[in-house]
């Protein structure tokens, strides 16, 4: 299949985990108070799995999504990796690509200081 | 929004969010039953961070994660905006690069009228 | 990283679901034994809703999403398929396009064998 140019995407989602429900809670509202995202979701539990030592771990976290503008990105990823007490906390960030109007007008204008 | 030179993204995934799990799966079904997307996935209650006059709130919403074709998103979208009760729902579309051939044409089948 | 070309995505995220949580553990683990993904999540139940034979069914399922370089995308979805007992398992696979770059770093070390 093609393997598209999402290069421009305007929008983005970023994703981090932390290990519980209150620390993602912070996370959130950190940074929709400094207006780095809109908003966000955090999930309910998640079972992640991974390679610790040599051997696969796994440990419940929290799902963190937020919904920002490419142009937040690189302030987003500093506040999460200060307010973060993991040493390599996930951050990943996926293109939107298309989405309605009004919403994405009102990331842009939550993501927009003054 | 410039929409994309991810457009060339054929097929997507599609996120909204409610406020009931009644609401989600009336807004999946409807979607499914009209052919505008193959299959949807919604979770258990997520908890939305966002700001409302001017402070951080949180509510419970069910997200529910669509998987289409790019060519079936406008209706797909229309048909959402529709459908739902918020003024300004999230729909946000993120683009699939890669997946097994057998269920990306099962997605075309699905959302193929005719 | 490169910011941007999806195109060029170097990294992925890899959904797929089935139904019940400990084949979704099984799937987990074996891939990340075989560092075919560096870790994966796997959600609470979600609700699938799809057309089953001409009417709209919904089935609980849990998901699996897998975090990856695209390098490892044919084998990670090879061995998914595999190792699944669906017939036609959902595999997609979306790009990662920004993200903390030591994170992103530990992502190539945990799919490199050797």
């Amino acid at each position: 299949m093609e393997r598209g140019t999402a290069a421009v995407a305007d929008y983005l989602t970023v994703l981090t985990t932390t290990d519980t429900p209150e620390k993602a809670e912070a996370l959130a509202r950190g940074a929709i108070e400094a207006r780095l995202a809109a908003c966000a979701q955090i999930s309910q539990p998640v079972t992640s799995v991974y390679r610790w030592e040599g051997t696969v771990e796994t440990a419940a976290e929290w799902q963190v999504l937020f919904k920002t503008t490419a142009a937040r990105y690189d302030e987003l990823e500093a506040h999460i990796r200060e307010a973060h007490d993991y040493e390599t906390p996930e951050i990943i960030a996926l293109p939107i690509v298309n989405g309605s109007e009004d919403y994405l007008a009102w990331v842009v204008s939550e993501t927009t200081i003054g």
